[in-house]
């Protein structure tokens, strides 16, 4: 595989706080490996629509819907601005029904934690995410969780999929089926029956306490796991915990007809943003996710290699003022990762 | 404080599998440790009740009506019977509208953590445990999560109650306001109101997901955490792991009055039941906080500090067969506390 053969077109979201810098070093690193990609930057911010509906703005829309390929930093969403968060907009305005996360033990970045080996994938699109509530009297409120046999099937599918396809041994269903009979149940059911045309996979069920009980126990026991929205935003970030937090793990939101984004999940960090501290490990490991959804498989692995070379050696910019900020905060190790390919 | 004062009554659950064997080692320990405590002995099973309402039995609701405590081992609950869940339906009959479980690392109880020490306080009446779900159409299903302002202060004020007496720093308020703005809305409002009150427990809120990253990565940090129903289900379970899992922490669930269930909640572990193999430390520890709970101090402090010694040193009955078995089930080591009092 030449990169000559014609240059893919990616959006890329830079977003707020460190986004832009630590978008930068993966641009960069991209370069000095040579990927055949050409970057479309666009911006993310909240714009009310026509119907005073909140949507992205049309130019980053139009730019993904020609790509269907998307790389993105973290975006701020306050709560106080009074628009969903952006990234969940995204999600939906791409129909990204999959969030993948593979948690990987990562060498020489040490946590109570060794040999983690496991990827959450978790329903992106419904549930307790439904952002339907109702004040029903005065001091009463619900929140609708919401399951469709629809969606529910969908993720399921590919989640057996996505073992086959990389191949992993099995496939744990998480739920509260005991608790909320019905929707976790019509979910649980529509992974039972997908299992059934996965002969291959392994195929078991748990509830989310008892996976939270034993995933800190010991991880290694878990390998693919499928869930609904709340209960994937949870574990996903608890499995994050386990091989040193959200500045390394990377993240992907898959849709239909191949259309992705890939980003790191961590926040805007302000306090350090524009220092040149910020670690690119989580957008940059999100990229490598990214090339391989391409099918760019020799780039991706070697960024990889290179990106957890320089993690095991310490291979960091050791500019004095800078080393002494990585002394203290080693979530920036790797922050000059760019250097192994100069 | 004398034993001799007068007895009061505690209705005592055994409950199935292991149930019998674990109660029947408390009810020895407090005898040799001279509690002044006698046992109401009941059955909980599913009754059908006139209206056809799911109830537990008569006998059972007539003593703990009387008696105000009980002690809990674990209930089976199959799914499959078509009655809830035993465990919930006494908390609902009870009004029991506070679970409380402090989790403390045990000296000679390896685990990847140390000095964790850290209470979660789950709003044990509402929440995503509702019930209440529907079909929409065919292939959509919907459950309710129903939070009250009512409740919601309720628990936040048994929270910075129960950090204030027992010498606590803070109170971490656990939610997701972010995507269920309304009802999570609600529960963090009444939290930030109620900590109005109490000026001398410092007041923070968490994203749960936040929690459960940091969690993992250093639990020392955390104190008290209060959070509704679900959220505690899961963080409880996460929390009982890193010190060793269900089988060595307890576990109270606390009505108005002073109505109180204490229980293990760990299952009934069909697999080892009636072969004298089965841990009784959760339940003794639930049985410690009992005693607590009961203004019983002195034999509080006086069990407790049989049963961690006994832990810490190794002392357990040496049975050939039974070492054998402990060896490979390390949960089992403090399954003969008893032998301290004797
Ligand atoms: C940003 C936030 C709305 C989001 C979520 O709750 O899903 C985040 O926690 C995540 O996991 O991607
Ligand atoms: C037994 C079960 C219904 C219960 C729950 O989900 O609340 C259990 O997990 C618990 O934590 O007490």
């Amino acid at each position: 595989r030449t990169f000559s053969r014609g240059m893919q077109t990616v959006t890329i979201i830079p977003g707020d706080g460190i986004g832009p810098e630590i978008s930068s070093a993966v641009i960069k690193i991209f370069e000095a490996a040579k990927v055949p990609i050409q970057w479309e930057e666009r911006n993310v911010t909240a714009i009310k629509g026509p119907g005073g509906k909140w949507m992205i703005p049309p130019e980053a829309k139009e730019s993904m819907d020609k790509s269907k390929i998307g790389l993105k930093g973290p975006l701020k969403t306050p709560i106080a601005a009074g628009h969903p968060s952006m990234n969940l907009l995204l999600r939906k305005t791409f129909d990204l029904y999959a969030n993948v996360r593979p948690c990987v033990s990562i060498e020489g970045y040490k946590t109570p934690y060794t040999d983690v080996d496991l990827v959450t994938i978790r329903e992106n699109t419904e549930g307790e995410y439904s952002g339907i509530e109702h004040v029903i009297v005065d001091g009463v409120v619900q929140s609708i969780k919401l399951i469709t046999e629809d969606a529910s099937r969908r993720i399921a599918e590919y989640a057996f999929e996505y073992a086959r396809n990389n191949q992993r041994a099995s496939v744990t269903a998480v739920h509260k089926a005991n608790i909320m009979r019905m929707s976790d149940g019509l979910f649980l059911r529509k992974c039972r029956e997908v299992a059934e045309n996965f002969k291959d996979v392994k195929f078991t069920e748990m509830y989310l306490d008892t996976v939270c009980l034993n995933m800190v126990q010991d991880p290694t026991k878990f390998d693919v796991l499928v869930m609904p929205n709340l209960y994937g935003d949870i574990l996903s970030d608890l499995c994050a915990g386990l091989i040193g937090g959200l500045g390394v793990t990377p993240s992907g939101n898959i849709g239909a007809n191949g259309v992705a984004i890939f980003e790191s999940v961590h926040g805007t960090a302000p306090d350090i943003a524009g220092k040149d501290m910020a670690n690119p490990t989580a957008l940059l490991l999100s990229a490598v996710m990214m090339l391989r959804h391409m099918g760019l498989h020799g780039h991706a692995k070697k960024i990889e290699t290179a990106c957890f070379d320089t993690i095991r050696d310490k291979k960091v910019w050791s500019r004095a003022v800078q080393y002494t900020a990585l002394k203290k905060n080693p979530v920036s190790e790797s922050v000059t990762l760019i250097l192994l390919f100069i």
